[in-house]
C-alpha cells in the first residue's frame, strides 16, 4: 500500500475528529491535536498520529478524564500551579503557560507545576513554545520505574527526560530533549519484537549484568545515560518532577497504574527564565554570545540538537507529512460511523 | 616527613591568616577560609588548603581584586543579581545567598546571578548552603574552553559544573556536583605528570581522533559525559550560566584570561527552591516520597552522590584532617615574616 500524503491541517483536523467522536472534550481535542499534528510534522512518528491509537484506548479504559477542567492556581508572582485533574497534560500546559510568559517576563525567573495529568508528550514541543514567547525553558518530568541507578540492579527511576530550549533569531531555538536513560523503553520493545540484541549499556538482566538480550532487559531495568553522572540527573527529575511539586516519583506513578500500563499519571515542572531581565543592559551582548556558541559548534562539523527534526518540519511545512495507508486506516476506523 | 594534624578550627585561621597576609580584604578572606575548610573537611584535596597556594598567586599577581565590594542587586520578588567586582566569588555568594533564600522561600522558586567572579570553589559548598536552609537548589558555572561538543573536534565548552541538593532530615542532604566533561581537567594533567596513559573516552587529539595519550589531550580536547547528551547538557550551561546572566562562555573567559591561565573570571546561576510553597499541603507527603527514593537506591546496593565526601566530614569533625608536612610548610611560607 501507498503512503498517506496529508497537509498539517489535514493532520490537525483528522486528530480533533478521533479525539472528540471517542468522548474527548473540544479543547482537550484540540490541544492534544496541535500537539500531535506538531510530531507528525517533525517526523518524530511515535509522536505523530500513532499516538490516537493510545489516547482513544486510554479514553475508552475510561482511565483518563477526557473532560477534565485544569485548574489555575496563582501561587505567588513566580509560581503558577495547574491541576489537571487527571485529564491528558496538553490543555494543562496551554492553560498555565500563558500565566508562566507573564511572569517571567515580569519578575526573569518563574516555574510551572503541573499534577495530576497524564503525560505522554515530548516536552520539546513545550520549551519550544515557551522558546517562542522569547524565553528561555527548561522541563522535566518522571514517568515510569524502568531505569536501575548507577551502581544498582533494580527498576527504580523513569526515563525522566530533561528538556531545554533558548531562544535565537530566525524560525528555530536552541532545543534538546532527551530522556536520562541510556535509550528510550521503546527502543528496546522495538528490538524484542524484530528478535535484534541491544548494545551492551542498554539494559541489565534482573541480576544485574549486562545484558544484549532485549528479553532480559524488559525483565531487568534500563541503564542510565552517562553513568552516575546521568543517574544523578534522573535522581533530580524524580525529585524536582515529584516530590518538589507534591506529585508522584516514577515508582508510586507505577504503582497508581496498577499494572494496566497506561500513560503515566505524574506531574511536571517547568521553569522559564527571561533574558532581558537576567541580563539587564547586557541582553543583547548574551544573545551575541549564545549566537558565537552555536555558530561554533556547527562550524567545527558537530550538529546542534534537534537538527533533525527542524530539517523534517521545515519539509513538512511545504510537502504535507507521509502517512502509511495501514495507520492511516486504523486511524480512519477509531471514527464510529 | 609526617603528615600535620589540624583541627578545623586551625585550618580556618591559618587560611584566613594566608589571605590577609597577602592583601586580602578581611571579609573575602573570612569567606574563602570557610570554603576552603570545607574542601579539606571533606577530603576534596584540591579544594582544601591546597588552593590557598593558587588564591596567593592569583592575589600577588593582582588579577584579581583583594578587597572587592560585591554590589547586591535586588532585581525582583525571584531574582537577585550580585556584581562581584572582578573579586572571588565566595563573599558575593555568601552576600547574595542571603536574599536568594529569602526570596526563594516568599514565591518558591528564585535565581541569583552572579557575574564578574573569579571562580575556584566547588559547587557543592554552595547547593549545600541553601539546603540547610530547607532549599533544594541548582547551580552551574562555565570555565574555560577545554571541551569539544559531541561530534566535533575542538575545545569550546568549559567543564561546566552542575550541582543540585535537596533538604533531608538529619545532618546530610542528597547532593551531587559533577562536570559535564567526561573527567576534570586535572585528571588528564595528574596523567600527564606521571606518564601514565589515559582511558580511552575522556578526551580526542588536535585531529579529532580518540587518544590515551595525556600530551596529545591537552593539545587537543576534552570529551563530555555521556556523549551527545552531555554535551547538550554543557552547552545549557554556557548559556544559562553566560548568556543568560549577560556574562561571559568559556570561550570568552579564556579570551579574557589572555593566556594567563588564572582562575577562570566569569558568573554563575544559583537557583533555589521551597517545596512548602511548590507542594502546599502536600510538602510533607514531598519528602515522604523523596526519602522512599533515596532509601531505595541504598537498599538496593548503589550509593548516593557524596556519600564519600560525608564519611570524610564525619571522620574529619571527630579527629580534624591531615595535611602533608610539605605541603603545610609550603603554605606557612606564604605569611610573611
Amino acid at each position: 500500500m501507498q503512503d498517506v500524503i496529508l497537509s498539517l491541517e489535514e493532520v490537525e483536523d483528522l486528530a480533533f475528529r478521533v479525539l472528540t467522536a471517542n468522548g474527548m472534550a473540544a479543547d482537550h481535542a484540540r490541544a492534544i491535536a496541535r500537539v500531535i499534528t506538531a510530531g507528525q510534522r517533525d517526523e518524530c512518528q511515535s509522536h505523530g498520529i500513532y499516538r490516537l491509537l493510545v489516547c482513544v484506548r486510554s479514553l475508552r479504559e475510561g482511565r483518563v478524564v477526557g473532560d477534565a477542567k485544569p485548574v489555575v492556581t496563582d501561587v505567588s508572582p513566580a509560581l503558577v500551579r495547574v491541576d489537571a485533574g487527571f485529564g491528558f497534560s496538553q490543555l494543562a500546559f496551554d492553560m498555565g503557560s500563558k500565566v508562566l510568559i507573564e511572569k517571567a517576563k515580569n519578575v526573569g525567573i518563574a516555574a510551572m507545576a503541573i499534577r495530576n495529568c497524564f503525560h505522554f508528550s515530548a516536552l520539546w514541543g513545550e520549551v519550544e513554545a515557551l522558546a517562542a514567547a522569547g524565553l528561555a525553558a527548561l522541563a522535566m518530568t518522571p514517568s515510569h520505574s524502568w531505569v536501575a541507578p548507577a551502581g544498582g540492579s533494580k527498576p527504580l527511576f523513569g526515563t525522566n527526560p530533561l528538556a531545554f530550549a533558548w531562544p535565537r533569531p530566525g524560525p528555530f531555538p536552541y532545543v534538546f530533549d532527551f530522556a536520562t536513560s541510556e535509550i528510550a523503553r521503546g527502543d528496546i520493545e522495538l528490538h524484542r519484537r524484530t528478535g535484534k540484541a541491544i548494545p551492551l549499556g542498554w539494559a541489565i538482566d534482573e541480576t544485574g549484568a549486562a545484558t544484549t538480550d532485549p528479553e532480559a532487559a524488559m525483565r531487568g531495568a534500563m541503564l542510565a545515560f552517562g553513568g552516575h553522572k546521568g543517574s544523578a540527573l534522573s535522581t533530580m527529575v524524580e525529585v524536582l518532577g515529584g516530590a518538589l511539586i507534591g506529585d508522584l516519583t516514577s515508582v508510586e506513578s507505577q504503582r497508581f497504574d496498577g499494572g494496566v500500563g497506561a500513560t503515566p499519571c505524574h506531574g511536571e515542572l517547568v521553569m522559564a527564565f527571561d533574558p532581558t531581565i537576567f541580563a539587564g543592559a547586557d541582553a543583547a551582548a548574551g544573545e551575541k554570545m549564545a549566537e558565537a556558541l552555536f555558530g561554533a559548534i556547527v562550524a567545527q562539523g558537530a550538529r546542534l540538537p534537534s537538527a533533525r527534526r527542524f530539517e523534517a518540519r521545515s519539509r513538512s511545512l511545504a510537502h504535507g507529512v507521509k502517512v502509511p495507508a495501514a495507520l492511516y486506516e486504523d486511524i480512519q476506523r477509531l471514527i464510529p460511523a
